[in-house]
């Protein structure tokens, strides 16, 4: 088994390290800001693009490849764009023995290769829309890594499309930031914020970003998600133009959306506990570890096990049986709690006897018995269920508990430290990165769901806590990873 | 619809190219040699991945996902590999705006990063074995590309496994051939001769390479998929020591195996014909296309052709209509032919008042009527899987009758212009490396299949096509993609 995990009221940070090594979800590799994602990380990750694919095909979307290096000029083309990224990127000079006469970047995120093939493939409104998808790896030069959250190569989705008006293209950013908020939500358990971005903080090369915004269980926030608006920039970029129904010539209009394997990082921080991992069972590829006790008639427990595997299988429900003889029980409940198995189900010979079973919960660490009859895999499918709701449940309730609105700039000072910060802001850069250097909170969000904005009155006009000039709204603050 | 696509025996070579760019497969990008794969073509490659990733896990194997940079120092620590690979690979030499201390290798493959962590990993024999698969781009500098088949950035997987004897190293290595031979036939309908390379055909740093070799419609080999015993050179190039069960030191036994995108090149060069592409059902997304005859009552018509879509459907076989009314029928036909759906059904006015319709198979381009009763989705069930079984028989036919054995070195250079050449060989590296140079035709597989043997008796002694001297066996030659 693994090493002590340290505890998170003790040093949240390092309980953050100490899991993810411990449960052999990634490692550090020796190329500096690289990880290894290990099968139990991948495990997870795999379930996250089964869902979401599926809902990105349901919505129209189709699969594509497009290369990895990207030419220096194409880069350069958009002028925000390079200056965003350029600085960051890793860089191929070298191919075949000999020196490249243009450079080649490691994509740090493909609008302009996309973009370079959109130009060659839309002559006409009949061409559009594309709603293209990708899933590959992306390099950003990072100085100050952290695993899943912030690496210099990470894996990730990213959706492209191109569209006749500004409309649709606004309708399919809203459509994409929707379905990253039910992925989120029904699949990783997490509530988050969905809103817009400030001028500050959007994609390079965008008019607009929405965004969700999870909380971490320690009060930080992490961006799970974003959707952009492109405009015309990148068709602008790249001469694409098309003709419209009527006959005119217009630019393209775009959009791309993106999720990485930063999400592993967030489901780790929002409900795992310091004894290890806590999977939502969506996520999960295992979510049933039968546990047999091997005391007196050892084949008899191994045959109930076996039974019970199988039957859960047939239910759809992805059960194993660990029966090894070099490991105690206790060992075991130990390693599958580390590696978030969701339902442990412990079997001993007086469990047969009773035709019953011991269960239970990784979220709340609870045990019950149920009984080896026809209702068995209905009440183990309602369990999961319900583990599924309580660490949503569980993980609203904090966030609310976390999040404070504040009237004055001391106030804010010390709520940031704790949590989301409700306030009143002036809308200038000038106030927002003063704000930034001051206390190293950002704005994360400008909510755009009716439900929060009436929680927190957040479109009543106010004093800025900052400037004391007038706000037209309320904006949520926090420190973020 | 497409331009005009050149025929095979017209310009074998110019038919694959009109094909892939107008069935929309995939693009050249400007950035050299690299490729877009455009939807239709990536369609191709999910349906590849999931069933080949569905018999890996079967047999024990999981995913994960390692670093696509490898500091030079890695790959110089195995000295074939270096000398095999080190040529031809990409280099990243400045990152984050600064010049590295140490260049990084885009990945041409994946066994020096991968058992730099193995290392790690593995300290005794409880720790073996590890079964592990990747799904990544790869990247190797070609000079002279074709879509699909040689590109400088491609995708594929990889399997790394490590284990505590040679025998089960080997027993994985046979395996794993053996899964790609089921994969290439029951899932592509492609025939391949399943056998050993020759020490200058193996994989740089390998023992022993398998491979599986199948025959386009030009009489040409492609290699379509190989798995390497790598013996313990791996281990020692990273001293990789683990302690036996008996308590002792030793370094761990290795192998890996791949495919890539280039099965989407073989699948398409062995099938398909001069309308377009013939798809095997199996790797069909799409196996059935309606197109309604819109005359007369169209309401009716559309209405039964949703009807039957969505009888298909839920007998699970993916099918829709194209209804547009901007395109005729004709064009539709054309059209899909070009795409290869394996199934069109042709639907008018007297096709429902008769209660049938027109089913036109795309493999042998026949039409027939089919009854709209309760035995419709069973019998295009049927009919989908002859289309499957009708390519592999076809495509075995082929290779039969071009395969031929010859006894003169005068015969063989006649008929390597041809198709596979079943010869004796010396076994020595000079002869083989003659016969390349005098005919660009190699050694591509010691046939390890005892109904291949049988059939061209090829383990009975006799004399060298080239040299004259005694030959242990025969061997296939042939010219190769
Ligand atoms: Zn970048
Ligand atoms: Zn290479």
């Amino acid at each position: 088994m693994a090493d002590k995990i340290t505890s998170r009221s003790q040093d949240y940070s390092q309980w953050y390290i100490d899991l993810v090594r411990s449960a052999k979800l990634a490692d550090y590799s020796d190329v500096r800001g690289c990880m290894v994602i290990r099968p139990n990380g991948y495990a997870i990750w795999e379930k996250m693009q089964a869902a979401l694919d599926a809902m990105f095909k349901d919505t129209g979307h189709v699969n594509a490849y497009f290369p990895l290096f990207i030419p220096e000029s194409y880069i350069a083309r958009e002028a925000e764009h390079i200056e965003g990224f350029a600085p960051e990127c890793a860089v191929v000079t070298h191919g075949g023995g000999e020196e490249l006469a243009e450079k080649l970047y490691v994509r740090p995120t493909s609008e302009t290769i996309i973009w370079a093939s959109y130009k060659k493939w839309i002559q006409s409104y009949r061409d559009l829309p594309i709603l293209i998808n990708q899933w590959a790896n992306v390099v950003r030069w990072e100085m100050r890594t952290r695993l899943f959250l912030r690496t210099t190569e990470f894996l990730w989705q990213e959706g492209h499309t191109a569209h006749a008006t500004k409309e649709e293209a606004s309708e399919e950013v809203l459509r994409m930031i929707s379905i990253y908020k039910k992925f989120a939500e029904e699949y990783m358990a997490l509530p988050v914020i969905m809103g817009r971005k400030t001028d500050s903080e959007k994609f390079a090369g965008a008019d607009e970003t929405f965004c969700i915004e999870a909380m971490m269980q320690d009060g930080k926030a992490l961006q799970a998600g974003t959707s952009h608006h492109l405009g015309q920039n990148f068709a602008k970029a790249f001469d694409c133009q098309f003709q419209t129904s009527a006959g005119e010539l217009d630019f393209v209009w775009a959009t791309s959306w993106g999720v990485s394997t930063r999400l592993i990082g967030a489901l780790i921080m929002a409900h795992s506990d310091d004894r290890g991992l806590v999977l939502p069972p969506k996520l999960a590829s295992r979510q049933v570890v039968v546990i047999p006790i091997l005391r007196g008639d050892k084949t008899a427990v191994l045959e109930q096990a076996d039974a019970i595997v199988c039957t859960l299988k047939k239910h759809g429900i992805p059960a194993f049986v660990d029966s090894s003889e070099q490991n105690s029980p206790g060992w075991k409940f130990a390693e599958y709690e580390l590696q978030g198995i969701p339902l442990r189900i412990e079997l001993g010979p007086r469990d047969i006897a009773g035709k019953k079973c011991v269960v239970a919960r990784r979220d709340t660490l609870e045990k019950t018995e149920l009984p080896l009859d026809d209702t068995f895999s209905m009440q183990v499918s309602e369990i999961l269920n319900n583990i599924q709701q309580n660490l949503y449940d569980r993980a609203l309730s904090f966030r609310n508990e976390k999040t404070i609105e504040v009237n004055s700039y001391e106030e804010f000072k010390t709520a940031v430290e704790n949590g989301f910060v409700i306030a009143h802001w002036d809308g200038t850069d000038e106030t927002e990165s003063r704000i930034k250097e001051e206390t190293k909170a950002t704005i994360r969000v400008l909510p755009e769901e009716q439900e929060y904005l009436d929680r927190y009155k957040m479109m009543e006009p106010g004093i800025c806590i900052y400037s004391g000039k007038p706000s037209a709204r309320k904006v949520v603050f926090a420190k973020a990873y």
